[in-house]
């Protein structure tokens, strides 16, 4: 499954250039930038506005749409309903982040009642998954997750795991820097985001996101001095990939 | 014209660098550091605030005020209001910038009330002065557009076209890249505001900010691998531009 | 009195990296991702909302707490109140960055009313502590300062003065740059905090500081050819730093 899973990532790639999907972000306000910048390099049209006056346009006249839980005001609390609306009327895919729900009760909350409203891929690390589960997140328990609430799981880490419950992938790409520069996990499920836009299997979405940022990430990596100067080559990583590259890198446990 | 446009751009670097004009920016979430960092290199000194309470101080303390419609909260829409309160009765020119007001018709509303306002300057791309005219983004129409709201337009995109109406300029500098980057446009509309603080003709300051920003761009692509490299070098090539490289690599259709 | 200061910033950053601690920000909107980058490489685990709503769990999970008065919004200002209630219930240190008062008496009041409530440290640069203070921020009037405030006074420019009016550092490391770029010294102030939350004497947390964004700054603007390049190579050199560079670079006045 896992040369299947890298080719169509390739391809998915390509075809996220070609079509160009506008990804609308309801995101924290420390990565809106970086975010941007990520989905520009893969080819996606971001935008990003998180007043409840006009998140009803963004969405409707977007192609996916990213939930994410940074700085959750209660501006954001409110798009985010309006915009949930939106897209589960017009049939857009949407995914969730549940970021630092670890920290506070309150987003824990929010974030089980959204991975209710049928979110095609849900993005966190293993903290952020025991949270949302309020139980252990490993692979089991993440099937189960993804059974219960029709989604497919993405933990990151150190190794990747995604699964739809009936299909399972490992990603052991990446580089420690990933951990070091903040928004690296936003990102990631942003361009999971674009990925869902063009692929109506969430799960070879799911898979395609974390694999581009996985090998970019690598590639980046090997030409940098430290986490600062790794986010910009990221980027460039990301601007730069195709799929020859992603088939020379790509590294499935 | 073109060459005393030129001349004229680099004179007005460095009076930027000498006066330090003061730019308060009412500006998108998204990009409010890297305007910050354009400013700081241009030599303008940025200030950022949106919140209505202190908009009004920091609005009379400046010396060009800017206008961005992008996250477009409450808050914003309420500073915008107190902030060109102060700056009309105080002679404080600014400048518009009506960010994605194609996507959402009440933004698109906003920006037509205060092109009325009598902004020295509106910049946008195509698709945004399309919407604010409700009709073709051409030379004729960007010239009406400038006549019937007392100001200039500056309309970016592979050429940048200026024009008051009486005067028009064409400008040919930039790089793909900068399409490439979130926030470049806007950062290049507070540019603008900079030279508006220091330049009585606003035609004039708004060929100084898309020629300054335009050649910086080409200087700092030749040094990098892709978008994510391009923003630093960009920073670097306004913070080290002079005269000589205005006059080098300026070119007008 | 420099040879002991130094030899400690070397311990304690590495006693940072080891216990990671976790910096809650309230900061302002331009420079929540440098800041939280700066955090990051220095060891520190960064979280930055500013909604009320959940400030309160995010200051009790803290180790230390940084309030920045930037973009200062009425989200801020009561996001500041509930979550100084929490830290002052827990014994959590916390550290105030009266950002840009000079330009706003409404912003100059809260900040006075604050320093009141025993931060551990004061970062301003000298126009901020005379707004704060309203009155010269020379050695005497800091000195007078941090000890009617019970709190360290740290005055940031070409020199650096760390005062807790018992004793006094002067720091001559740093580099033009660092003016240059937005949200340096908001980052620094960040900085300071996650040494209070290692270190007891705040005297030295402060100093700590701003002699390891004042080191790494002089090795990272070595690298680099402007001040947009300079701020990677700045977190670059955070994360690289080791006691052995500080004792090298470090100059006390």
């Amino acid at each position: 499954m896992s040369a299947e899973l890298t080719a169509r990532t390739g391809e998915l790639l390509a075809l996220l250039r070609e079509r160009r999907p506008r990804v609308h972000c309801i995101t924290n306000s420390v990565v809106q930038e970086l975010t941007a910048n990520v989905l520009l390099a893969a080819g996606a049209i971001p935008s990003m506005t998180t007043s409840p006056e006009e998140i009803g346009h963004f969405a409707a006249s977007a192609d996916a749409l990213l939930v994410n839980l940074g700085t959750l005001d209660g501006e954001r609390r409110d798009a985010i309903d309006i915009a949930l609306e939106v897209v589960r009327d017009d049939g857009i895919p949407w995914v969730l982040d549940p970021v630092l729900i670890d920290r506070s009760e309150l987003r824990a909350e929010l974030a089980r009642s959204l991975a209710m409203k049928e979110p095609r891929v849900v993005r966190a690390n293993a903290g952020e998954f025991s949270a949302l589960m309020q139980g252990p997140a490993d692979a089991d328990g993440l099937d189960r997750f993804a059974l219960d609430n029709i989604t497919v799981a993405a933990c990151t880490g150190a190794v990747d795991l995604v699964t739809s419950g009936a299909k399972r992938a490992r990603i052991e790409n990446g580089h420690a820097y990933m951990a070091q520069v903040t928004g690296i996990g936003c990102a990631e499920t942003a361009l999971i985001a674009a990925f869902v836009a063009v692929e109506d299997d969430e799960f070879v979405a799911a898979v395609a996101g974390l694999l581009v940022m996985g090998v970019a990430g690598e590639i980046a990596a090997q030409a940098v001095k430290g986490p600062g100067s790794f986010s910009p080559a990221l980027i460039d990583a990301i601007a730069a990939l195709d799929a020859a590259q992603i088939e020379r890198h790509a590294r499935f446990a």
